[in-house]
C-alpha cells in the first residue's frame, strides 16, 4: 500500500538478512512461514521478547550498528538472566521511509558481529514499512536444563545479593549524551557513552550460575528497582550497602567531582549487569567464576524476612557508609 | 522518560496480559525475564513472527477486538501452513498516548477469545510506549514431530494445486471498506470486510496436512505471489484455472455486477487460506479432511516443470475459461 523507495522487503531479507540466518538450518534461509527450531533434549526452550523505539529506548541518532547491538544485546541479557544458552532469535522490523541501504548495511554487520561473540543466529522475522518512528522487537530463545533455569521469584531470607560488573554507568552516559558532563573527562565520558549505547550481556556467567544463585534479574529498570522485583515474587526483602557498591573509574571519578549523585547510580536503568542472590557460602564459588571471566561479582547486601508492616513499594533498603538507612525519591525507571 | 497518563506498564501487564497466561505454568504469570516453554519429545519448535502497524497493516480506526484477532491470526496462519500445532506466543506492543483502557480491555478479551479458539497461550512479551502509530508484534510457536514440518520448497512436478475456503473475499473486503462496494449488498460487504478483518486460520486443515501435502504456504500476499513463492523455492512453475478457483457467494455477486475483477480477487492479499500441492491422487483424502472440518478443499492447478527459458517473476501462468492464458497487471502486494 506504500509507495516503493528503496529496495523491496523481499530484497531486504535476501541481502541484508539471511545471511545472518545462512548457518541455521532450521532458518530455511529465510524463506519460508516459520522456522524450525531444535530444543536438545532434556532442556526447556527460555523465550524472551524486547521492543525498541527510537527516541524512547534509544536516541534517534544513534547509529546503526549501536541500534542493532542494543535490540540484541537487551534480549541477550534477559536468557543470562535465566542462566540460558543463547540459541536463535527473531527479528520484527518497522523500517521509516529515510531507512536507507547504508543504515540496512550497518545493521546487519552489527548484528553478525554480536552473533559471532554470543553465539545466536537470527531464524525469522518481519520487515514492514512505519509512518512512525523506527521500531523494532526481537524474541530471544535459549536453552537451559530442564527445571534449572534461574527465577526472579527464589530468593531466600539469608541470602547475599552480588552483582557483576559496575553499576550507574548506563545512567551516567545517558546525561553525558543528553545534557553533557562538563566534570568528566573525554575519555570517561566515551567510556559512560560506551556501557549505555553497548551493554554486555553477561551470558557465560548467567549460564554458570545455575545451580548455584537463587535468584537472579538483569538490571534493566535500575538496580533498586529491579531487586525490588525480586523481593515482590520472592515475598522477601532487602538491604544493600551503598558503599559496597561497585562503581567504574569514570562513575568514580563524576561522583567525586559532584556532576552526578547516588540516586542516579542506584536507580537508573540500562547497565545489563546480572543482579543475583545466593546463599553466603557461595561466595567462593562466585570468586572462581569472577576470576575465570575476567568480570567482577561484587556482594552489594543481604535478603531479609518481608515484614507484614513492610510498604511493597518499599521491600529494599539502601544504607550508607555510616549505617544509616537512605531514602530515595524514585525507584527506578517508569516506563510510561 | 515519557510522562505518566494512564495506567503504567507494570499494571498494564498485570491486570490485562497476566490473566492471558494463567494457564501456562511456564510463563510465570509475566513477571520474571523470560518465559521457558516445553517442546514434546520428538517434536520440532516452529516459530514465526509477524508485525502490524496502524494504517498500514491495519486500518487505523479498527477496533481493537479485530487489530487483536488480526495480529494473532496471521501468526497462526503461518503455523498452519508449516503443519504446526499452536503452542504459545509473545506479545510486543508500542501503544500511543491516545491508547485507553477500554481499548486495552477490549484488546485483551479478544486475544482470550482467539486463545481458546485455537489453544495458544500468551508466555511473556513487551509494552512500550511510541510517539508513532501503534504498533506490534507477535512471535507464535508451535510444534511438529520432528522433520514433519511442511515446507514451501517441497512441490514437485505433476502436483494438483489445492486452496482452502474462498479466495479474494480479503481484497473485497478491504476495497467495501477504503472506497465502499456500492454493487454488493449490505449483507454481501459484511460477510467480505469480516474476512478481511477477521481472517480463519486453517489450524485445524494445516495440521492434517502433514504426511499428505508435499508444499505448503498460506495466502497472505495474494495467490499468485505466495504460489510464486512455492515456485521459487521448489524449483518449478505452475498453472492455475481460473474456473476453478473458489468463491464465496458475495465475491461471486461482487464480480457479476462488474464491481470486482479478477486481478483483485487473484493477486490481492490476506486471506489466510491454506495452498498446498500434493500428488494428484491425495485427492480422496483431502476430501475426507474437507468433510470433518467442514472446509472447502480446492484443486485449483497443477506443478509443472520449470523451462530454463522461464522468466523467475512469472512462474504461474493463469489460464481462463476458454484455456487461454491471462495476463496480470500485478502478482501481488509488494510490501514497500
Amino acid at each position: 500500500m506504500t509507495q516503493q523507495t528503496g529496495p523491496g522487503e523481499f530484497e531486504i531479507i535476501r541481502r541484508f538478512f539471511a545471511p545472518l540466518a545462512a548457518d541455521m538450518p532450521g532458518a530455511f534461509e529465510l524463506t519460508d512461514d516459520a522456522a524450525a527450531v531444535t530444543v536438545p533434549p532434556g532442556h526447556t526452550l527460555v523465550v524472551t521478547s524486547d521492543a525498541l523505539v527510537a527516541g524512547v529506548h534509544f536516541l534517534a541518532n544513534d547509529t546503526a550498528a549501536d541500534v542493532a547491538a542494543k535490540a540484541l544485546r537487551v534480549n541477550l541479557s534477559d536468557l543470562a538472566s535465566m542462566g540460558a544458552d543463547p540459541l536463535a532469535y527473531t527479528l520484527a522490523l518497522a523500517l521509516t521511509r529515510e531507512t536507507n541501504v547504508a543504515w540496512l548495511e550497518a545493521f546487519a554487520a552489527s548484528l553478525a558481529e554480536d552473533q559471532r561473540q554470543f553465539g545466536i543466529r537470527l531464524v525469522g522475522g518481519d520487515t514492514v514499512a512505519t509512518p512512525g518512528p523506527l521500531t523494532l522487537s526481537i524474541c530471544a530463545f535459549g536453552c537451559v536444563r530442564q527445571g534449572t533455569e534461574l527465577r526472579r521469584s527464589a530468593a531466600r531470607p539469608g541470602d547475599a545479593i552480588f552483582v557483576t560488573g559496575t553499576i550507574g554507568d548506563a545512567a551516567l552516559g545517558l546525561i553525558a549524551l543528553q545534557k553533557g558532563l562538563a566534570a568528566a573527562t573525554a575519555a570517561d565520558c566515551d567510556v559512560l557513552v560506551g556501557r549505555y549505547h553497548r551493554p554486555t550481556p553477561r551470558v557465560a556467567c548467567g549460564r554458570r550460575l545455575v545451580g548455584l544463585a537463587h535468584a537472579a534479574i538483569d538490571v534493566s529498570d535500575g538496580l533498586l528497582a529491579d531487586l525490588g522485583h525480586i523481593c515482590e515474587t520472592s515475598g522477601v526483602a532487602a538491604v544493600v550497602e551503598r558503599e559496597r557498591m561497585p562503581l567504574s573509574g569514570a562513575a568514580r571519578a563524576v561522583l567525586a567531582a559532584g556532576a552526578g549523585d547516588w540516586p542516579t547510580i542506584l536507580t537508573g536503568g540500562d547497565d545489563y549487569e546480572l543482579l543475583f542472590t545466593a546463599p553466603p557460602d557461595a561466595e567462593m564459588a562466585l570468586a572462581e567464576i569472577s576470576a575465570m571471566l575476567d568480570l567482577p561479582i561484587t556482594r552489594i547486601g543481604r535478603v531479609v524476612e518481608r515484614h507484614p508492616a513492610d510498604n511493597p513499594e518499599r521491600l529494599v533498603g539502601v544504607v550508607d557508609g555510616q549505617g544509616r538507612m537512605m531514602t530515595m525519591a524514585g525507584s527506578g525507571y517508569r516506563h510510561f
